[in-house]
């Protein structure tokens, strides 16, 4: 018996923004397993900023997303069906399942499915707080941004998936957080539900001296590290902040992803604060994800980790939910769910 | 019997360009020496491009330089009286005595006087190869940039008092070593006299895509490592090269140094290819000092660290060539002469 599998493929790269023609929705047979493999049905698909670097056709960390092929994406789902000796029917697995319905997934290639444990947190934290998300945020914050206890740490992006876990940890670390986010009712869940010391609402800030001021009225001794996932104004004001010696993880430029990338204003100050820039991306730091997880997990077991998610209904809503995540109007981590 | 002192003074402070009405020539009569304190007769005065950014009074790694004081510089000269018993007359000395003759110093601050040995060295190499420039290449060269054997390394400003170590440096730790110069005469000097693998003459390129070009042909492998020493056009470029997990230590930014800072094309490339960029000031890294000049010290003794010096001859030239040197109209390390 066949099954019928919705899939979602990229059949045009972006000229600036990108659009939902995009995108195609298509409709496959799924073909019988191979030995070695496994059929997940997925429950959640993430939606992650990253995947727009993904879809042009440039110079990146990672291959261009090929065009008319399924969308790379992370999921959870159930095993469905097994011909590999270490996944059974009813497993509960996190992999990288694309954006459709069902993946048969080459069980034994390193790092292609993880068994998660569904009985204790919601399958859906494992595409964030402990899942990508979360361990990007822990990695950036740990061993780029190295927080001591009292100092200052600014994160943008602050009501994400990565950057509400970055405030929380840096919370736990005993740091003064301060966030940038988009609109009141997002800065009021960042200060009132995350427990972030302020967080500053860019959109009411039409320009960058008020940006400033506003910013400056929150971090009184200056900004001693910074975990930026947007770039562009907000990053241009925190640099400003920076005190001596400040580290920055620079995980995300979102700002810069649709169209022309977005110039830094003061590179200058980055010799005369003795600042540290760093990029990375979470994936070739795999080394850290248990230390992470178990530091997160904890956290989120005693309550101290909360999260928030925007989550699409259908795998057909995919292409308007990722292209609204690139806009701001996604709350918490977004997904979709497929069941 | 009463010494006069010709010195320079900042008089005002530059708005866009530095000019030579900025500064002032007075001569003064020098007092007694206190108990402690050694008068020194300068034979030179350094100029260096950090003095542009002490002209300013902005937020800096170090306090404005004081209106109607002498400038700050470094100098190197004879003991020609001294009430302290650490110092007596003859003894040659580097110090920061700033843009006059002769200098009372209170020898016993740490740092303030150190002797030097113009037996074996010329007495200038202590303002440049084996001085603040060589110190200044060698820390950020090895301690940042950390050069591996076969890596392609970059430096702008090439033929400069700091450029130039960076590069003799990198090539004596087996890397290539491509530069960043003014001029043909310049280049033909950073290949020919420093035994650099190659170098760019900035001048001959009116647009950005055409210096990416040139760079590219000099780094088929792309740019591991970038000592950055003048920021704007060349170091937009050297980005766009850079390998993944490339390092970038960041010296100077001269490019922006007169008005308004230069910004920064394309900070979105430093996530893409995990860069590591650093800030650093080489007097805050005083604690490399011995291991820095040992090295430098034993290259220059067998030949492999080759300097070149524009001397300008008299106290009065120092402003127009310190204009000189932050328009690139000097070649190697520019140096007043005031015996």
């Amino acid at each position: 018996m066949s099954i019928l599998n919705k899939q979602i493929l990229l059949v045009s790269r972006p000229t600036g923004d990108a659009v939902a023609s995009n995108f195609k929705l298509v409709e496959t047979a799924l073909p019988e397993l191979n030995d070695g493999q496994v059929l997940v049905r997925h429950h959640y698909l993430s939606l992650d900023p990253y995947m727009r670097w993904r879809m042009n056709d440039a110079k990146s960390y990672a291959p261009p997303q090929p065009l008319n092929e399924v969308m790379i994406g992370g999921t959870v789902g159930e095993v469905i069906e097994s011909r590999h000796p270490k996944f059974k029917t009813g497993d509960m697995v996190a992999g990288m399942g694309g954006w459709q319905q069902y993946a048969r997934v080459d069980a034994q290639l390193p790092g292609a499915l993880r068994k998660v444990d569904a009985s204790r947190m919601p399958l859906s934290a494992y595409l964030g707080s402990l899942g990508m998300p979360g361990v990007t945020a822990w990695y950036g914050l740990m061993k780029i941004c190295a927080p001591k206890p009292g100092d200052t740490v600014v994160v943008s992006a602050a009501s994400g998936a990565v950057g509400s876990v970055v405030g929380q940890l840096a919370k736990a670390h005993s740091c003064r957080v301060v966030g940038f986010a988009g609109g009141v009712e997002k800065c009021a869940y960042v200060v009132n539900e995350l427990g972030f010391d302020a967080c500053i609402d860019y959109k009411a800030h039409a320009t960058p001296a008020s940006l400033l001021a506003a910013l400056e009225a929150q971090t009184p001794k200056g900004v001693d590290a910074c975990f930026e996932n947007v770039g562009g104004a907000v990053f241009d004001a925190t640099l400003l902040r920076m005190s001596d010696f400040g580290r920055i993880a620079l995980c995300g430029m979102i700002a810069g992803y649709d169209g022309v990338p977005t110039p830094l204003a003061r590179p200058d100050l980055i010799l005369q604060s003795r600042l540290k820039v760093e990029g990375f991306i979470v994936s070739e730091h795999l080394q850290f994800w248990p230390e992470a997880l178990a530091e997160l997990s904890g956290l989120m077991a005693a309550g101290r980790l909360k999260f928030r998610e925007s989550i699409a209904p259908r795998i057909e809503d995919a292409p308007e939910a990722f292209l609204g995540l690139l806009k701001g109007r996604n709350f918490g981590k977004q997904l979709v769910k497929l069941i």
